[in-house]
């Protein structure tokens, strides 16, 4: 009788969404090469693909672009609730409580998707997210701006201020790259939920809650909180040395499948530096500690097959586009909600409710003796 | 290579918490036979022997009981929610949403679960339950009355009057018998999100999110509307075997462990015996529809090993003590809770993220074309 801890390397299911090399470090969407992908596709292209196995044609481009742009605004009931939130909260709990109002309103009893909800779940969390970012700053709210991208129109609600080329390719490749990975913790708690034939937004709900968690979407926060504490790149090795004789963890770093380097990490890594490059000042400096980092990390746990992952670079991004580093978890979230539900999608076709064991080692045939005996 | 579909018969933990010897019909909590503590013991007691491993002395269970009674109360913004949210709604989605306001409020950004949130959980969940029929049935909310026990509590906040002694121990019973049950997948769920180190609100949500599936905790739902649409008891083979014929599933039958009678349907089938009894008219027609569809479901389904489960005899009980069938879920909840908080702190304790994997069967190395070329 063995014990899958983790369930490290079970197959849960066969999928034909998306496909990790994690000798190579390579990644495939719908058999399309992320570097591909990021270089010359945008976000709702992408969706599209991960969601229906294909690039769309423009008839079809178009007509999902068109959804998404007009779904984006949130009804007031959610945006009464935001209002109401202390504005020290965390932004992943509040995610979740607004898509949980979101399944109130929709009021769906059991599996049963709909394509507006799809299309409701994607376009609407960068809605959410910029309207308690701006409520946090004590700043206006801004409406969705149906002429922009969905990356630009993100960046558009929680700066202010429409952003440069270079700000909306940074923006929507990091949201490319987090999309899918496969059967990652967040994504399989949706399917847990999804297999028991609950509705779409509980699914949902699940992923956002399991990816808030430090080893999961949490980790870009961590990193970012990282370089921050680090402060100088002088104190990188003694920081990093110091971690690892204390058995902590280096945020960022190490993954299941991946025992190389991350493509998402590589490609982020560009984008980074050419922020960095152009904001200068902080911006710079926690670029130049995250790659004194890298390098250090890489030289004690390389060996063990422990590189920088998605989040170590992301967080840089992340924060050069003007998110404050607890809402980094939440832009993680909008990304991949699309690929949450195409992996509830691809599953409940051929359901199964997931559903292990526990491999009891305790006693049986306990005797109960009354309270006053014990 | 092969697929764990549905992860039947996977291991994913070692346990000391509750055994299922699904050959014989057998269910023990912490060792101890469920039929003892169904005899004997209470919801209170049972908590406690689920989350710390052993039956309290008269000191620790005074405690502990005390601790429950006092942290009833839900907070004026819980409340609100309430009184904002419309009468129709899935009663687990008001569930899952007050819970993550409850999340909210606490506001803790990774796993860390404190005594008082473990009691919080387990002894608002009947309030925040209740509070909402209340207000459904166009009636006063009844606040929590600290001289009674768990169970009576609830069904004096819900029917606003005190329970008889049977009413009680019924509810008690029910209680008790919800508490845990091994790696079922609302548990599972639950593990998956507190894998990550996500606090513990979140992972309970996931528990929420999953029971809310018909093929999980929403059957007893499913069941009571199956008992009403049959109507008569003339009708049962009729109905039955035109759903079997039409590959349709009885609900509140089968299940992934027992391959015989569920010992907790045993238990419950004559506490719904006894209530049919005591309160006749439609509880009493509704009882006999179901002892005839389970006579009817085991000559068919029997030798293939699938049983009344729990969910079967449950909807009697519930819907006898006074919750509308679309509320069985939650109090389905409200006991789980337990069992959720039990796991996750097992887990936990010897962490690692529950991440599996899924099989690419699908292309590789798709050439990206401009979309004015597709
Ligand atoms: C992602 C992660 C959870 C994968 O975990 P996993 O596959 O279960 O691997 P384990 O946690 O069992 O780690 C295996 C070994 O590598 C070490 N390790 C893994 N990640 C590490 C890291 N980031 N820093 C230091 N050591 C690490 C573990 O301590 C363990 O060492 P041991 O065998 O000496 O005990 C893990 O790498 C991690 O916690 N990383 C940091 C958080 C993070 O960046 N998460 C985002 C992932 S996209
Ligand atoms: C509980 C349950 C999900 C377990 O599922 P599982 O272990 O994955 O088993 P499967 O769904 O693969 O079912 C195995 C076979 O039994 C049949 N079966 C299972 N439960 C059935 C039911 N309640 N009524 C009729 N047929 C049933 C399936 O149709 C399947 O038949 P097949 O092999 O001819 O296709 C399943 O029994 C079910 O859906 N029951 C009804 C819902 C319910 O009461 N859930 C509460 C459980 S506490």
């Amino acid at each position: 009788m063995e014990i899958k801890k983790g369930l490290e390397d079970v197959y849960v299911k066969e999928t034909e969404i998306t496909y990790i090399d994690g000798e190579l470090g390579r990644l495939y969407y719908r058999g399309y090469s992320i570097y591909d992908l990021a270089e010359f596709s945008n976000f709702e292209e992408t969706s599209y693909l991960i969601l229906y196995g294909k690039l769309p044609n423009i008839y079809e481009y178009e007509n999902f672009v068109k959804s998404l742009r007009e779904s984006r605004g949130i009804s007031d009931r959610v945006k009464e609730f935001l209002k109401s939130v202390k504005k020290n909260a965390d932004p992943m709990d509040v995610l979740r409580t607004a898509v949980s109002i979101m399944g109130l309103e929709e009021n769906t009893h059991t599996y049963n998707v709909s394509e507006q909800s799809i299309i409701n779940l994607i376009s609407k969390f960068p809605t959410i997210i910029s309207y308690y970012i701006r409520l946090r700053r004590d700043l206006e709210p801004v409406e969705p701006d149906t002429s922009l991208s969905h990356a630009a129109n993100f960046l558009y609600m929680v700066n202010g201020t429409k952003p440069s080329e270079e700000e909306y390719k940074a923006m929507d490749v990091a949201m490319i790259l987090h999309i899918d990975h496969e059967m990652n913790a967040s994504t399989f708690a949706s399917l847990v939920v999804a297999s028991t034939l609950s509705d779409i937004y509980s699914s949902i709900i699940a992923g956002i809650s399991a990816l808030k968690g430090p080893l999961h979407g949490g980790a870009n926060y961590e990193a970012l909180k990282m370089f921050k504490e680090i402060g100088y790149i002088e104190n990188v090795e003694k920081y990093i040395l110091n971690r690892l004789a204390n058995k902590q963890r280096i945020m960022g770093f190490g993954h299941r499948v991946y025992k190389t380097y991350d493509p998402r990490a590589r490609i982020l890594k560009a984008y980074a530096k050419l922020l960095a490059e152009k904001k200068g000042g902080e911006i710079k400096r926690l670029y130049e500690i995250a790659e004194k980092v890298e390098e250090i990390g890489i030289k004690h746990l390389g060996p063990k097959g422990i590189y920088p992952n998605v989040d170590f670079y992301s967080s840089i991004v992340f924060y050069a586009l003007g998110f404050e580093p607890e809402f980094f978890p939440t832009v993680f979230a909008s990304a991949r909600v699309t690929g949450w539900i195409a992996h509830i999608l691809e599953y409940v076709k051929d359901n199964k409710i997931i559903r292990p064991k526990a491999y009891y080692k305790g006693e049986i045939g306990r005797k109960y003796i009354p309270i006053d005996s014990r």
